[in-house]
């Protein structure tokens, strides 16, 4: 996995801002084995702007946050289901 | 499969919301094979944000949930038949 | 076929939503052959998201589905002959 | 013809969309021999999605159907010679 | 003329839709010598979506067709001369 | 003149509608040496599609056709002298 | 990770603008571990501009400040639940 | 200058409309000396379409024509002088 | 850090424009150790054109001036705070 | 300076239309001596169109001529001075 | 910093417009000193445009003048401190 | 130095247009010495058209002409200072 790195500080970037206290960001491993390896807690109002990298391929939001993508602002925690 | 790393921290991405609790996001191998190779239970209000890597070239979701791709907003778990 | 897999992590992606029960994408094999390698089943309701990788160069739909591409949103399964 | 392989994953891909039974849609071999070397057969409402590869260059279609090009939805099967 | 495969997969394509039976598109060889190497007749109704190639950098169409191309569609067969 | 091929299936390409019998294209080579590699003859309504390649860098066409290039549709044969 | 610098000069950029005193910046490291490595505290009205890095893949921001993405300017300290 | 032809077929070309019989077309050469490599003589409703090459990086066009290039359509042959 | 070098003089740049006397401007290294490496102080109406470069990755503004970036002209010293 | 010559045929042009005899266009050489190489002269109505290039880094244009650019079209000769 | 070379003749460049005598660019120097290395003087009047090089990474302007960046213009000397 | 040279011939250029005798335009060296290299002195009316190149990096206009620039045509020679 050591040529992912390369282009890495080029990386696409996400953010995401708390709109209650214990957000949790949870990053998944690139690879063969997707298991959490990091988990960053946000009290309300803080903000965190992630990149995709050469070990995160993927991310987990808990939590009532906004949270902006290139598909735009998406809100996590509070949300109705559609019948 | 090595070189495929190369140009992954710049892979697409899509997100999902989810709209109820226990929808499923599979992760299918690339390649020969194309196996179950990760699956991700999201309760209602969590969002799950995944690129394609080198071992991820599909993915299918379960469940009632708001899916963010470059064709739009797509909603899996309640569809009509259209006849 | 080996360097087919450099830059398969960018490679183009479709969508599918299931209409009703037991929609079918088969993955045919890219090169000399063109033959079934993938199957898969989906329910009404469940989404797959597949690109093209270094072993599919076509996909087969069977069923009643929305099939969304870079040409816009496709029906498979109910369509009218145009005379 | 090896190096064709490349960049295959990231070719061109068109969509037939099959308005009867029995829609063919025949890929032809790229270089010297420009020869038949695979056919696929589509049943009525099926879908078929195809890349250019190494081994394809050219494709034949019969049968009433939707063609999804680049250059928009083109018809096969029933046309009006113009005059 | 080894060289010129490696981008072939990402070559250009035409779309002809043919208008009436016999529509003859022939590809005219790349390099030195631009001779005939392979014609394809159509039937009324059948398309034909085709690549340039390693070996192929011309065509000629005979008969009554729409031919995309990206200057839009050409009509060949029946035409005005234009005084 | 051998790493001009290596491009060449990318190459820019014309199209050239006959609009009476006799429609002359010639290829002119590229290099040191200007000169009539390939004489084309079109019938009236033929349509001729044809690429820049590595032996080709000028073409020129004699009688009333439509030529559609990067810059629009020109007309040869029939024009008025500008005073 | 010694790749990751290849391209960092031209790596994407994001701006906070202070608005009260003790705004902090922290960047996050790169790769397996991602732990603070650098804390930069501002006052109100001061102004950070910071790029992503070979080391730092994510930043977190805490107290009232403007954060200029490319999502367009977030709020951080002050923010309401959506209920 | 033998570097010069690798992407010389992807060239930019210009388009000559004769006007009137005797347009001449000049190709001036690329490198330390610039004198006439090439002259082409068209008749009145001719068409000329030419790249630069690795040869060619000058052209000179005598008597009434119209020249499509980047900048649109010029006439030569016909012009006012500007006070 | 060598490599990052390469792009740099194709590196993004900002433009500070001073309000006052005493604006400055702090330059803080790149990589593993994020310190002051360079500050610059304007006085009221100069301006100061910076490029991010190989050994610069973040910069800090004191004082009222204008910063004009890829997000338009942010005001730094005179701020209000968000309630 | 030999690697110039690389992409030299993909380099920018410039058109002169000459309104009265005798227009000069002199090319200037790349370099450490910027010295002329070559004049050419026109005649009113005929058209110049010329690359930058490996050898010419400048071009000078004397008379009463139309310079088309990717500024837009120029006058050089007959200008009134801005007070 | 040998590499800074490479594209430096692509590198971005300003222009700055003295609008009294005596208006300095400073040049100031890439990499781990920050220091002058270039100081020009401009007439009223008088224009200076320049790029940012392997050597220069920063400008700084004094006196009253207009500096066109990709940002606009902006105007040194003359400015009204924002209350 | 010698790299810079390889992309020198798709470099960026402006263009002057003497708006009286004696318009002065001075080239700068590129590199560790920002000295004068090239004076070209300029009648009224008369074009210059000028590449940034691997010794050239910055430009110096004295008199009163017309630049054109990726900013616009901006005036030298007769300005009038902003208070």
């Amino acid at each position: 996995m050591e040529d992912a790195s390369l282009y890495s500080t080029l990386g696409d970037y996400i953010v995401v801002q708390a709109l209650e206290n214990g957000v949790t960001i949870i990053g998944l491993t690139r690879g063969k084995d997707t298991r959490f390896h990091h988990t960053e807690k946000l009290d309300k109002g803080e903000i965190y702007i992630a990149q995709f990298t050469e070990v995160t391929s993927a991310m987990k939001v808990r939590g009532n946050a906004r949270i902006y993508t290139k598909f735009g602002c998406i809100i996590s925690g509070n949300v109705e289901e559609i019948e």
